[in-house]
């Protein structure tokens, strides 16, 4: 799983999915094999798989493995029992768009295939998670070319948690452009913010970025306005779980107080994500459900506790960008300027 | 040192100083006596000892422990050596200007001295140095009941590191309006910043206003953005550690980024410190040393590595918060408001 200093979070090797678990680095690379839905389940569940897009991809596989068991059943019942894996699947994490999207995409496969057998059908959906695993490849790579032509040589840029190859099949969606920035011999200054309470930024893109030469400085989430205001940033790149209509946008924890930052110091954000993130049912960010996680992730650190136990704490995954602090979405269609209601609709309606 | 649910962070028998290990918080409360200057320098260097008054209090202490052992030499002898453990102590930390404040009162009391011998000095150093205590717990209660007038009923009040009883002897200086407000019946609810690397936002403020019964909410750095957009904080109330003449503020890393959410969100932000915080001989912020840490506290917490070992580290213990995000200075002088080039001088000439 690592190819050229690079790192790739899923493989499937047609019976079963192979993951590394996230929660183990940086200091073990442990790949873990998923030999059950109910284990998957709480591999998404518990973050060893993480990154919106690699949970979706994660999901499809996982749905695979889950309805295996069933392929001598007749069509109708095997069609129930995935459909109910399906929706005990998307249960696993609310906020993220793309695990519910490859579901749909993985019943809408079977719902309209003319197979006779269920063991057919499977095959089908077994081609269709492996379609959206490559899709998701290709979009990372179109998302990393349209997001290199906003890097030049020497230019700082901050990102937010990982929306790198660790979350994404491929390049990731942030970092992407800066990996193909990197092949270009473009050397720019990369800023990760450590992001607390999970350490995403120090355990994942850190240590995936460094691993593939780009240069890199960790610094605590607090620490962005400092290393702005001396005029070390010029950009920032972050990734998202969940984009709303109006292009409000649902990310990691901090991702608005980044923005507010980029704001008050006149530095462009960009949000880099797969068409797949923006959720038109969706009609402004207030509509978004903000998971809520357990106070033992605020109040420890490993074994280590930091706080008193029985302290209040308020532990939100996600916060929302509102669009007016969103200079613009690399997608794969390309870059999406504001008006983002009007401009989000013309490309995606086109399509 | 626990007194009605309150912390006494330093003591002194007439021989000795007590700390309490501020690294050891919250989960064990371990009381180290300090019987020699350079025990004491390396427990203001390891953070045992921290906030910018309680900094100045020790010293002042650590200075009289430094010298005991001359009171028999001639008094030139005596002030030489006074004199040089002085500049040895003022090195310990570069950006508290409290430091600098109490230890150069102390060498102002041998000066002006008309003792003839050393140990007649030593005892007038003790007095100065107890006199300092003092002073400061009657400036933290002067400001914590200006500080207390702009707290009322459910209000919601943000800080950020540990400006408590730990920081300061008495109540602290950011938390001393909470204090008095709580003691008033005053019901406002608190959030409190972990503040990465070494969260003393976590281990001390939480631990203190828990234990002293204020309604506290942990919070990670990155999520006050999210406090803030849903409405639950009215006020931000920060300690400081060097005020430059036109009342640009050096505080613990990530002050700034705070402050500039708190414009964004059209919270004001006020600086409570005493008046021995105020620079006037440091023009603006530009011209305040900002100490660098070590790089392991950002890469490691505790036993537990969080990123790659030789990844590079920005790891900037203070930042300047400029003027213009500053709504006043709680003082024990009272609320100094803008401009403040002319109405910090107004209040300190006047002296």
């Amino acid at each position: 799983m690592l190819d050229k200093g690079r790192i790739s979070t899923l493989e499937w090797d047609g019976e079963f999915l192979y993951i590394i678990d996230q929660t183990k680095l940086p200091v073990e690379l442990v790949i873990e094999k998923q030999t059950s839905i109910e284990q998957g389940f709480d591999s998404i569940k518990q973050l060893k798989v993480r990154g919106a897009p690699a949970i979706g991809v994660a999901a499809a596989y996982l749905l695979l493995i889950g309805i295996r068991s069933y392929i001598d059943k007749p069509k109708k019942e095997f069609l129930d029992i995935l459909s109910k894996k399906a929706d005990y699947l998307d249960s696993s994490r609310p906020t993220a768009v793309n695990l519910g999207y490859a579901l749909k995409r993985m019943l809408s496969c079977s719902s309209k295939s003319s197979s006779e057998t269920s063991a057919e059908i499977y095959k089908e959906l077994e081609q269709e998670a492996i379609k959206i695993h490559k899709e998701d490849e290709f979009i990372c790579k179109s998302i990393g070319e349209y997001g290199s032509t906003l890097l030049k040589d020497d230019m700082g840029v901050i990102t937010h948690c990982n929306a790198g190859s660790l979350a994404v099949s491929g390049l990731g969606t942030a970092l992407a452009p800066i990996y193909i920035a990197h092949d270009n011999g473009i050397k720019v200054r990369v800023f990760a913010d450590e992001t607390r309470p999970l350490l995403q930024g120090a355990r994942l893109t850190a240590f995936e970025l460094f691993n593939a030469g780009v240069d890199v400085t960790l610094i605590c989430d607090n620490m962005a306005a400092f290393v702005m205001s001396k005029g070390l940033v010029d950009i920032a790149i972050v990734g998202c779980d969940r984009v709303a209509a109006n292009g409000d946008t649902a990310n990691k924890i901090g991702t608005m107080g980044l923005a507010i930052l980029c704001k008050h110091f006149s530095i462009p954000l960009y949000i880099a994500c797969p068409s797949t993130t923006f959720d038109f049912n969706t009609k402004t960010g207030e509509d978004i459900i903000i998971e809520e996680r357990e106070a033992s992730e605020v109040i420890n650190f490993g074994e280590r506790q930091t706080a008193p136990s029985d302290i209040k704490v308020r532990n939100p995954a996600f916060d929302v960008t509102p669009n007016d602090l969103i200079e613009g979405f690399i997608t794969e269609h390309g870059i999406i300027h504001s008006p983002f209601d009007q401009n989000l609709k013309n490309i995606f309606y086109k399509k």
